[in-house]
């Protein structure tokens, strides 16, 4: 195995807990806060990548598990690899397909040596294995890999989280020397549930292995706002200072600035592009039901702070038409803005640590949060 | 009423019956022979008012009937009218909602005074004349209205098919004597089916009103090619030669061209748009589905002769995977592909009807078609 070379990622200014970097990738640098779209099937569901660098998106994530289905290692291996397939030249990261394996439940089966599971597609029969999952990561290109994961679901007792931990430990250390592809980044996954012991004896199997970058796994699952940010901020506190952290699965205005808040720099949600598919905009005000009554004739933007194309274009009275009338405009206008308005989130962010003004944009953009939900 | 200027449109060329000119409306000037896009429910389905300038549109279709119900002619003028609220500042043409009415068969009641009929969204109740249907579409401000015609579904007897030509003509009267608006020119529509002597009252009563140009309805409607082109062909010469001539529901490339081979200066058609969504890919050489298995790993673009942004861009493995994946994606991207090609289309057509090699392009463009179907 050949070691990248260290490191990828350079602190470029810390207030208070907020941290605000540089990461250095295959296809680029990512300026962290970062915020990554989510593109499932080598696609962020309805924007082309030109949309995607239109607001100046760096890094986007796709998933293992779908991908690995349909349509498949080989296929997109003979198109050149997933960047050429869906020609998108910045950086990518794959999951590792835990999270999906784990969601099959009665599909799926646990051992030592990997997870044994059957399609949600054709029902036929497929295994995740430690090795296989970055054999296959490394095969797609892609700039950041995950590693294999068991993720629990919450509540969960006591032997159940700590054999999770076990198995994850082991597994990172499994795909750690699988790892075959300078090009490809490995970032081990914190695992522990809600419990603080468990997150410490995680973060410490998982910084012996001396990833170049860690994720925060198994929250954002349906714990309380408390919780989440109690165990973000606790496992981050765990983490060495010079090594991104990404916290999987968080994606509201409120939790990313939070988040950000308890020293996350990395993030990724469906939550923007499934409310965008949903007429539900994101708002520096909160979230809004486009459908509405009252947005029928109204001629303003989504959100007047915005400065993306859909609200330099389209009123909120249009956008609530296209969604009454099912167009398929309608996911696509909203999903554009939802990911532009994260993403000139994260600008913000970022802009406020470098200049020493995290707490008050912190402070100014939760109280900015005026509607309710 | 204020007579608009005239002549609105202005013939440049002719090449046997295949014509190109130049139509001046107040939203730009529409080159000839020209496809319209459909944008029922003002928005041409997955597509911005952006993609359809990326490849030079210049005018787009709009129905009266869908706009009529949602969002309703208060909603629309409320927002500045029908171009401000799709954010689209080129021309908009709008059906009369005629032809929608009458397919809705038994929710609808026909008399001289006009058509009642029910929503198919909610059941409410409405009525069609001559005079609301100009009063609608000069509302919306739109630059080609249509008068309200009676359609009859074909096979017809002699009695029916004559009893809707006299009713379209006596309608055409109304419309004409309803206008208020010289922003707005009105065209007339040429109703008759499958019978000469009926498609010789209907054009010589129409023309007796002088409309700035003529439609011919009533076919696309599931006669034999051999018929349309029959029926388009005697149609426009019983047309006057300075006006423009619109066949309404043309929209493959076999028939584009014979059409234009006809004397046919505009057309519309759902079709670029529904296949776009259906998985059929336009190209010069016959539609694909691009579903089928053989595109899963083709690298080619979706038609090698295609000089849109989706053709520069996109593989068909790509497209391919977004139709089995059913993503959003790929109805955009497709849509967006069969539109652009149309385009070019009608841009080559002129090319060659200014440059007298129509017939040769004719012949090459059908001999090129050798995909079945």
């Amino acid at each position: 195995m050949t070691l990248p070379p260290q490191p990828v990622f350079t602190l470029l200014a810390n207030d208070g807990r907020a941290r605000s970097g540089a990461l250095a990738l295959t296809h680029g640098i990512v300026e962290t806060p970062a915020f990554m779209p989510v593109g499932t099937a080598a696609t962020v569901k309805s924007l082309t990548p030109n949309d995607l660098r239109e607001f100046d998106t760096r890094i986007i994530l796709c998933n293992t598990y779908h991908l690995w289905l349909r349509p498949g290692r080989e296929t997109i291996e003979a198109l050149g690899g997933l960047h050429a397939f869906m020609r998108w030249e910045r950086n990518i990261l794959t999951d590792s397909g835990g999270f999906q394996v784990f969601s099959l439940e009665s599909r799926r089966e646990l051992s030592e040596a990997g997870v044994r599971f059957r399609s949600h597609i054709d029902g036929s029969a497929h295994e995740f294995t430690p090795e296989n999952v970055i054999a296959f990561q490394e095969g797609l290109g892609v700039d950041i890999a995950m590693t294999l994961d068991v993720c629990v679901k919450l509540p969960a007792s006591r032997e159940e989280i700590d054999e999770a931990v076990r198995l994850t430990s082991r597994w990172a250390q499994r795909c750690a020397a699988a790892r075959a592809q300078p090009r490809t980044q490995l970032f081990g996954i914190v695992q522990g549930g809600l419990d603080e012991h468990a997150r410490e004896r995680s973060a410490s199997d998982l910084v012996a292995i001396d990833f170049p970058g860690y994720a925060i796994g198994g929250l954002s699952v349906g714990e309380s706002r408390e919780e989440l940010y109690r165990m973000a901020r606790f496992t981050a506190s765990l983490l060495p200072i010079e090594k991104p952290r990404y916290l999987m699965g968080v994606g509201t205005v409120r939790d990313l600035v939070a988040a950000i808040d308890c020293g996350i720099d990395m993030f990724d949600c469906v939550y923007p592009t499934r409310c965008g598919r949903n007429g539900r905009a994101l708002t520096r005000a909160g979230d809004l039901n486009i459908r509405n009554a009252c947005f029928a004739r109204d001629a303003g933007a989504l959100d007047p702070t915005c400065a993306c194309s859909v609200c330099a274009t389209h009123t909120r009275a249009y956008i609530s038409h296209l969604f009454r009338s099912n167009e398929i405009l309608g996911p696509r206008l909203l999903s554009y803005h939802n990911l532009a308005l994260l993403a000139q989130l994260m600008r913000d962010a970022r802009a406020a640590i470098i200049t020493g003004t995290w707490t008050a944009f912190y402070e100014a953009t939760l109280a900015a949060l005026t509607i309710p939900g």
